[in-house]
C-alpha cells in the first residue's frame, strides 16, 4: 500500500576523524525514502532551495521515489554541518542553516492524499500535525522526533503522539521524554501517551519494540567498519515502514520482521557517507543480512 | 562433567542511590559458583579470613558447592566498597582491602585435580597460571580478566590467554586489550592471541560471542528493575560454564544455548544485592527466562 514521508532534505557536511564530505545529500526524508524504496514506492514531501542539484532529484526518481511533493523554493537548501570524533556514537552539530526549511509549510499533492502508510520525520510537531490532517484515511501513522521538540515544543509533541500508531525515539530521548531511566518503564510511559507501539533505537546496541503485551529486541547488525552514522535512524524507520507497507496483514510476526529489515537498512546506511551505500545496494543484499541476523540471534530450545 | 572455579570471595559494601548494603557476600568465585550451581556441582577454590561468617560456608554447601578448596586463613576477608550512581553502568571503587587475598596462593585439593571444566575468575594472571598447572587434564578452560591486569600484568595475561579456550572480557577491556575500537575487530585480535572463543560482555546491551567462522549475539534480558549490577559478569560466566559443563557434546548449538543461560543467570543476579536473588531462584525460573529470550528475539523468515 501507498507510503508517504515528510521530513527534511538537506545538504550535509560531515566531518569524521577519517574523512570529510561536503554538501552531500542528507536529511531525514532522504534517508527514509532511499531505505524504504527497496520495498515500496515512496511519496516524498519536502522542500529544497534553488541550489539543490538536479542530479539528486533525478536520483530520487531512479529509485521510484515520487517527487510530486518535493517543492523547490527561492533561496538556499537546508544545510547541516556535523562532526563525529573517534567514538562515532557522539555527534556534534557545528552549524545549522535552515534556509528554505525555516518557513516550510508542507503542501500535499492531491495524488498523495489517499496515502495509507504515513511517516512523519523528525520535523517540528506542528508541521507533522499539519501534514497528517491532509491525509484522508491513513491506515498506519508513524512518527519520529528529536530532543529539540521534547525540550521546546512538548505540548504539540504530546498532541501528535495521541494521533500516531508507532513512535520512533532513541534511548536518550525516551528517557528525556518519559522522565524515567529504565527503558522498559520509559516505553510504558510513552505508550500511555498515545502510540500503540514504541520503538526505542539504541544505535550500535540495536533496538527494542514495545507493543500491547509483547516486546521484541533486535541487536544491531555487527559491522566491521562504520563510516558515518548520519541517517541511521531514518534508514531504520525507512526499512521498517517500507517493509510493513507491503504486508497484506499487520500482525506481530510482520512487525518483528519489519524491525529486522529496519536494522538491516540502517546497517547498510552507516557503511558509507550520505546515501552512497544505497546506490550499490540490492534487495538480495538486504535479504542476505536479514538471514544473517537470524543466524546470529536464533538458538534452539533444549 | 566436573567444574572448578578459582576467584575472589569477598565481603562487599555496595552503595546505590536507593540503598546501601554492608559486608554482604561477594567476589567473582562466589557469583560464579552460585550461578553455575543451578546446572552442575561446583568445586570452589578461594581464600577467606577468620571473620568470614560460617553461615556463608553453609550456604555454599546447601547449593552443592564443594568447599574443599576454600581455605580459611588468619586475618581478615577481602573487602570491597563500591558505589553506583543513578546510571548503574558506572561503578566507582571506594575502598579495596585485599587482606588474606594479598598473598593468596591457591591450593588445589587432590579431589579437584581431575576437573574437566575450569573457570579462572578475574584474579592475577600469575595465580590463574598457577591453578591451571595443577589441573591434570582439563577439557575446557575459560578465563576472565579485568582492566587492572591489562594495565599492570600484560605479559602474564598474554601467557594465560595462550592456554585458554574461552576468554571473557567486557567491551571497554576488549578495546583496551586489543587497541581496536570496533568490537568485531577487537575480538578477532584477541582470538589471534590464543582463545578459540571470545565473549564480549556489554552489560545492559547484552553480549557477543566470536568463534572460528561464526559469531552469536544475545541482548540482555530486559529488566524493569536493576538493583545492583555487582557480580553480573561472573554470574554470566557461571551460567555459561555451568550449562556447558553438563553438555554431552560441545558444539555451536550448545555454546549458543550456554550464552543464553549466562544471560539469564546474570539477569537474575542484578535484581537484588549480593547473591540474594539466587536464594529464591529455581531451575524452572531460569528456563522460563531462557524461553522468554527466545520469544523476544526470534522471528520467522519471509
Amino acid at each position: 500500500m501507498s507510503l508517504i514521508v515528510v521530513g527534511s532534505i538537506a545538504l550535509d557536511t560531515v566531518i569524521t576523524p577519517f574523512k570529510v564530505v561536503r554538501e552531500v545529500l542528507g536529511g531525514s526524508a532522504t534517508y527514509f525514502s532511499y531505505s524504504a524504496s527497496y520495498f515500496n514506492k515512496v511519496r516524498l514531501v519536502g522542500v529544497v532551495g534553488e541550489d539543490f542539484p538536479k542530479k539528486f532529484i533525478d536520483d530520487f526518481k531512479d529509485r521510484s521515489i515520487d517527487v510530486a511533493g518535493l517543492k523547490m523554493k527561492k533561496g538556499k537548501t537546508f544545510r547541516w554541518v556535523g562532526e563525529y570524533k573517534y567514538d562515532l556514537n557522539i555527534r556534534e552539530t557545528k552549524k545549522l542553516e535552515l534556509n528554505v526549511f525555516a518557513d516550510f509549510s508542507p503542501d500535499i499533492p492531491d495524488s498523495y492524499k489517499n496515502s495509507k502508510y504515513v511517516f512523519l520525520g523528525n520535523i517540528n510537531p506542528s508541521l507533522q500535525l499539519n501534514v497528517l490532517k491532509k491525509i484522508s484515511k491513513p491506515k498506519l501513522v508513524a512518527c519520529d522526533t528529536i530532543d529539540c521538540w521534547i525540550k521546546n515544543d512538548f505540548k504539540k509533541l504530546l498532541q501528535i503522539m495521541k494521533m500516531v500508531d508507532i513512535f520512533f525515539v532513541n534511548d536518550s530521548e525516551a528517557r528525556e521524554l518519559s522522565g524515567v531511566s529504565n527503558l522498559i518503564l520509559a516505553a510504558r510511559k510513552i505508550r500511555s501517551l498515545g502510540p500503540k507501539i514504541v520503538i526505542i533505537k539504541k544505535g550500535e546496541h540495536g533496538s527494542m519494540l514495545f507493543s500491547d503485551g509483547w516486546h521484541f529486541v533486535v541487536p544491531a547488525y555487527p559491522l566491521e567498519n562504520t563510516v558515518d552514522p548520519t541517517g541511521a535512524g531514518d534508514s531504520f524507520a525507512g526499512g521498517f515502514m517500507g517493509y510493513l507497507s507491503t504486508c497484506k496483514r499487520i500482525n506481530e510476526e510482520e512487525i518483528k520482521r519489519a524491525l529486522v529489515f529496519g536494522t538491516v537498512t540502517a546497517s547498510y546506511c552507516v557503511e558509507d557517507f550520505s546515501i552512497y551505500r544505497f546506490q550499490t545496494l540490492s534487495k538480495e543484499k538486504i535479504y542476505s543480512r536479514f538471514k544473517e541476523l537470524k543466524k546470529i540471534t536464533h538458538f534452539e530450545d533444549i
